[in-house]
């Protein structure tokens, strides 16, 4: 799937921030290994340890890449265990270096992984690292997508394959449909917007026959206890309702998403995201 | 004013942050418009929706960049509205590819704009995201934007010309001199040392005769109400006041601007920004 | 020790934040000198006229970048005084563009600096820019780290050569050996994780003798004040203890570090950074 010899993008995601010199280490070892090597950022602010948060965020950003670009993620709560350190193949033609640790749990349910292999750390690791137990990021998963992306390796010599069902994945519930409503979780936050992003996609919303302009019920509850309860306006933008009005519409990954035109729902509201936070769309 | 075909830099700013995977996404759709395109940030931390703010940082880095350079800037509180997608060339010989919502203020009336055209969203618009309404930032100005410095497409092909004074701009005041002083605004803020910056340029400001190492007195008030009255030091740079003491000085811009050594002007006098802060500068 | 020509990167550091168009500023000097130069970023979240912490942030990066890479450091509290403008060759063949007050501390203790040359800002300054006192990062500094790093000019063309030993240097103190026991300085933290990054060497720390699983003796002191005192185990990694509980363990500058795995260690016992405090490390 990729040309030997051709270089591909490394896009890194991290939950390291930008405030020290962590990233910009990685970034050395990457065009140590090839020094014409075009390096960019998915993001460094996952919340520490926050694996969800990294699985999602790769959804948001890897279909948008050319085929082959391979996509480093290390958000590593286990560094120094046993956990694995593999790279998957996804449908689409493109690489994710992570620990196996459920990152790729978005990425293979909604775009499907071909191929994973675990990194075979005898040949794929900087040299003379084998003392560093704490920043796999910079010895192992840079170094061995750097030689990826470059060409240097081939995908086959990553490490021996395993099945692809035997990676980590975090529980992920999908909407559920029932007299006339649907019903999801809240994934995520458009954090700088304050929008909730649901799980619902707008084929199964679609089948409720909510036309635009129409006003839908929404119901919000954390564990049981209603949030928020409310009829609001179905619309294509923020532009459909007035300033401080909330709105319901297709986000950019065609899923439902609530938001308040230059507000915060979020925090008009105190709604966080996760499993237990449940929002229901009904006619 | 561009060589077909030779690639010239792609620079981005929006109000999105960088905590989630949307800029990286508009890379990404840069990068499959032309694998090899260099892409760089102004800034992604606009407040959301300030498009003042977008306008002033736009002033701040352009003028740095070689001729030919493709600025996107996506502060678009009106997203999915009717407002006009447009390119304009500056004087300068440098694109801005943005919502037509008064992002191009400072530009037009500090350097010039030369040309202005809408964006023919049939043709310069990614393939399959007719139903997208959110996110014309990845489907409609970064792919305009990258097609553009890549030479994919020349200017003229962006789309129809319009006249540059049907552009929408934000009200932008004038310093005004009167008995031996001047009055102007203050702009905008150098956040990280909480130094006012104004809208006095150091050309009206030297007819008042104040020499570096004299006194002048400088009144800030906003809506009529004083909030700060002192004589201060007027001098290069910070270093030639003591640290902890206020000094006026000529910013980065030409400007003046009036700040504390190592400390922060803004917050010690809460000072803020937009056309209802005036300040006075008097021998 | 650079093939003239060649075009190596430029990394850049500074106290500016990304909120506003400083930093883009200083990209935009560097195409124009060069519009092919690669160029990257160490952080710009240094601590405004934090030059201690520009110094430590410089030790964690450089030595991964290959040989002849330009790092530019700007934390830059004397801009516009009389302090020097300097590039420093380091001994494994790094350049350091920085103004010469104290940034370079841990570069020449840890790394060693070979030679250090005054930039002559007759000819390695951007032209038209001798009224500009406040923004030397982008006239003086990023403008002949690319001309350097692109082989515009030679190391030798930057300016005249100085003494090594005449380059400003923070007093850095070094760990003290005393019956059974070792005592440093919390040199900075590992911001995100809230991880204290010693002075504490791992081969004067092996010679106590703690083997991986004991547990050591940790006494943390401010002004001679003990704000923290418990045995902790010494482990590989964070996934050596439970999640909430502390470790000591070995950092990837192959420094001692102390941290609460999943938890902050700093914010939990208030602990700061700086030769006030102490840790002292016992069997």
């Amino acid at each position: 799937m990729r040309d030997s010899g051709e270089l591909k993008a490394l896009v890194l995601q991290t939950d390291f921030g930008l405030a020290d010199g962590a990233v910009c280490a990685m970034y050395g070892v990457a065009r140590t290994v090839c020094p014409g090597l075009p390096i960019f950022d998915l993001t460094h602010e996952i919340e520490p340890y926050h694996i969800w948060e990294a699985s999602y965020r790769l959804i948001q950003a890897v279909p948008y890449w050319p085929e082959g670009t391979v996509f480093v993620s290390v958000v590593d709560p286990g560094v120094g265990s046993t956990r694995r350190s593999i790279v998957a193949r996804t449908t689409g033609g493109h690489y994710v270096v992570t620990p196996d640790n459920g990152t790729l749990t978005h990425v293979k349910q909604i775009f499907g992984i071909e191929e994973v292999r675990t990194i075979d750390e005898v040949v794929n690791r900087r040299p003379h690292t084998e003392r560093s137990y704490t920043f796999h990021g910079r010895d192992v998963y840079v170094f061995s997508g750097a030689r990826l992306a470059s060409g240097k390796i081939t995908y086959e010599e990553v490490g021996p394959s395993v099945p692809v069902e035997s990676i980590v994945e975090l529980p992920l519930l999908l909407p559920v449909k029932e007299d006339g409503g649907i019903t999801g979780t809240v994934d995520v936050l458009d954090v700088r917007f304050g929008s909730l992003w649901t799980n619902i996609g707008c084929e199964d919303f679609d089948e409720l026959g909510i036309a635009y302009g129409d006003r839908a019920e929404i119901t919000i509850s954390c564990d049981g206890r209603t949030v928020y309860q409310n009829r609001i306006i179905y619309g294509h933008s923020f532009a459909d309702v007035f300033i401080g009005e909330p709105i319901l519409y297709v986000n950019s990954l065609n899923r439902l998403a609530v938001a308040i035109n230059q507000g915060s729902f979020a925090r008009a509201y105190n709604i966080g995201t996760g499993n237990n936070w449940r929002i229901s769309i009904r006619k």
